[in-house]
């Protein structure tokens, strides 16, 4: 064998073997006996541990050394890219930081979820400076000299830049802000009435997967306390919740996980196990996620359709009509919480973190100063006030795990969505009235032959551009949001 | 750190890998989707080749040179005692030849499982010329000039000799027959009448788990085609089945692997991953398993509670007392399979196969000649002839799996089973009075104090004797064997 077929047959066992590591997390959210959390660390730092030696493996440099790249054809080259900024990303960072970060973060993670229970930020800060410390000091490993951010943000969103994230989210936020305030002004529409039983939610969550074109003879849909999604080529499972009053937080939490698990499921089988064999990235990701969610499930059109499903299956629940429902699956309402936030105000919590986290990274924000910081820009964009940390800074698990450079995929994400969505309307003129109809294939399956089926083969940027068919800007997810909202809410 | 030190971090590791890979066994019997079985291969086949590295890593050898042995604790010599001969074993075998074994082994799966369903020996007989041929070799290498078939008996049960089992089944063997013999021509008990539904046959087999001490904060109970237990410490599974006209099979299953998951959970905790912190051999394990099952799930006072409590779940099913229920789940009736074999006769099926399989390996038997050779045995043991293969000499999974060695600790389980038996009944000598109460406490708490909490401490040998109080030997499973049936057939 040559070079690139032996670096390539090291690298598959690797990618097997993160799939393991990923099965290992899903385990302990869905199936692990309680008893078993200690050893389950040890668990996990063990394959963590070989994961780690493999990335850094001085073969890896050899073998990329002695292959002549011009003479591979383009989907080589670009296994050969992933290979080689993986690659060079894990040998960056000394064994003794990534193993000290480990540490740190298992015990911040403790630290912030009683601080949190507590409400009480200055319990959490001592320990959120060491992870800030530390990131700090990897983001400059990873640098070499470059921008630290960027440098953390590099490793969910390879080649986006904080500066270009800036001027985008710079031009979302005050229209959101604006429309947000137009929004509130006006009369909330009626909420559901009753309660919804466990079976019944989850009946329908099967069968919104099954919809959405999510594959269950290569998937598994469980409960868990967060919904996710885990797992590539084969064995994509995803997980959802179910709460008494709140079906519509069970069904779009699993719209949302079966849009990541599409993409998985429908990435060019011959990159199973190789680095082009997992989506691209999470801003990619959340695109499909939130398109999936939003810009279809929670359509006029769709919802007609759920509507009538929800009546079959849980009778009477006060809402009279198909437009009345619509109007309660998009109602708009004054909250705290990110994780809860409509389609509308999403952003402005993400927009909030993002300004946060590079200020924290660059120095320019002090720990001791977060808290009233977070505060002043919530009030700023929300209007008003936060009333405990719990429902503010403590709210996220992100920044106690260490992932600072995470948060404005979300948004990015969202952007994606409006690029793709208007694309796609244009591709598919008459695609309400599929989708009135409870049919998505359409839709799901422009998004797999335009994006999804090429998993890793274009950089994040690329797919988006070659899939909408220009460079991604802010403004086709505005417009879809005001078009939507004003229509809503009569402003 | 010293030598010891370093090895033990490392061994950690490597036992916590092997639990993981465990959990993906578990995971692909139970949760898997069924699409997803290529990709399954793949992933255990990259934990195993780390498994596998792991365990030849040069440095062991160089740690357990550089230790003073003498001067360890009794606990730590024993760690050593399982490093060095398993660190032995696996640099004995090329490592070309434990792939070509996995490779074929899948392979002989596959056929085995299509010569089955087409009952057809001479389509399985190619394949399985070649696993012996190779598990002859692999023998060889580990033998290292010793008795080929004792290197592979010692994989599953470590310093067992063919020729010891030889002798003490050899002892077994005619009196069994002879019992059979006595006991089938009596006339039959009643069996159960009506159907058993799945739910409450599993809230039934949950309480017999918990009712024989099995913890499931630690371990979990879920369905699966072939029932087995899963896994060490903190994480123990088991599985087991239900047919609706078969609810013994699911209580007795379940009991069975609650046997085997206690052994696991009752080990020292302190041993949690390292190589004390697992059963010690398979006959031990199955000691534990057929205990649990058949001395104390299958006695009169035991199941004089169980009639109570199937009665209280499933009401009238034609038994009309406890004496008409405590024969019909000892009923003794003619079969072909081993795993659904009576109490009586399961030792029968495994001295055919350890005979079998021993000449197979010596070369004294051809597998051209294996099929009428399982026939005569089974006629000359049972009184009647095999009527198709899938009911002979295809009924197994083991040969085609390469288990050579393993059949025999099926019945060395059940001979230790016996002693420890005869040893717990003279310790608790109220045993029964509280079993028919469906309290095993006294029971469940004496194996794990004599037996069960030293995990991989003692050798299997010593183990046995320091809980039953003298060498183990074949007479008190006769005994008891011969008593119970005699009493329940009369003879």
């Amino acid at each position: 064998m040559g070079a690139y077929e032996d670096l390539m047959a090291f690298q598959r066992d690797t990618e097997a073997l993160a799939q393991v590591a990923g099965r290992l997390s899903w385990d302990q959210e869905t199936m692990m006996p309680r008893g078993a959390a200690d050893q389950r660390s040890d668990e996990r730092a063990a394959m963590e541990a070989v994961l780690h030696q493999r990335r850094t493996d001085p073969r890896i440099g050899e073998w990329l050394a002695a292959i002549a790249e011009d003479q591979l054809d383009p989907i080589a080259k670009a296994q050969l890219r992933h290979i080689r900024r993986s690659h060079e990303r894990a040998v960056r960072v000394p064994e003794s930081l990534a193993s000290e970060l480990a540490r740190l973060i298992s015990r911040a993670h403790v630290i912030w979820a009683e601080a949190r229970a507590d409400d009480d930020f200055n319990a959490f800060a001592p320990v959120l400076k060491e992870v800030i410390a530390l990131r700090q000091q990897e983001g400059a490993a990873l640098a070499a000299g470059g921008d630290v951010y960027d440098a953390l943000l590099d490793d969910y969103e390879p080649g986006a830049k904080a500066a270009d994230l800036k001027a985008m989210f710079g031009a979302l936020r005050p229209r959101l802000v604006a429309l947000r305030e137009a929004v509130l002004s006006q009369p909330q529409p009626k909420g559901l009435d009753g309660t919804f039983d466990e079976t019944g939610q989850m009946k329908l969550a099967r069968m919104l997967a099954r919809t959405f074109g999510y594959d269950l003879k290569r998937g598994r849909v469980d409960k868990a306390v967060h919904p996710f999604s885990s797992g590539s080529g084969d064995d994509v499972r995803i997980t959802t919740r179910t709460m008494p009053l709140e079906p519509f937080n069970c069904f779009y939490s699993t719209i949302h996980e079966v849009g990541h698990a599409c993409y998985e499921q429908n990435i060019n089988p011959a990159y199973r196990l190789t680095p082009l064999g997992g989506g691209v990235s999470m801003g990619v990701h959340e695109s499909q996620s939130r398109i999936y969610e939003n810009q279809l499930g929670r359509s006029r059109a769709f919802t007609g359709w759920l509507y009538r499903q929800m009546r079959d299956t849980f009778g009477d629940f006060g809402i009279k009509d198909e437009d009345g429902f619509y109007a309660a699956v998009n109602s708009v309402r004054n909250g705290y919480i990110r994780t809860e936030a409509d389609e509308l105000q999403y952003n402005l919590h993400v927009l909030l973190r993002f300004d946060l986290e590079r200020a924290l990274i660059s120095g320019d924000l002090l720990v001791d100063d977060l808290e009233a910081a977070w505060n002043d820009r919530f009030e700023a964009d929300f209007g008003f006030a936060v009333d405990t940390p719990s429902n503010g800074v403590l709210q996220d698990v992100h920044w106690s795990a260490g992932l600072f450079g995470y948060f404005p995929t979300y948004s990015l994400g969202n952007v994606y969505a409006g690029c793709l969505y208007k694309a796609l309307t244009t591709a598919v003129p008459d695609l309400d009235a599929q989708l009135v109809k409870g049919d998505t294939r359409a839709a799901t399956s422009w998004l797999r032959d335009n994006l999804q089926q090429y998993g890793g083969l274009y950089t994040p940027r690329a797919v988006i551009e070659k899939a909408s068919g220009g460079a991604p800007t802010e403004g086709p997810l505005l417009d879809y949001l005001e078009e939507k909202f004003s229509a809503l809410y009569g402003v």
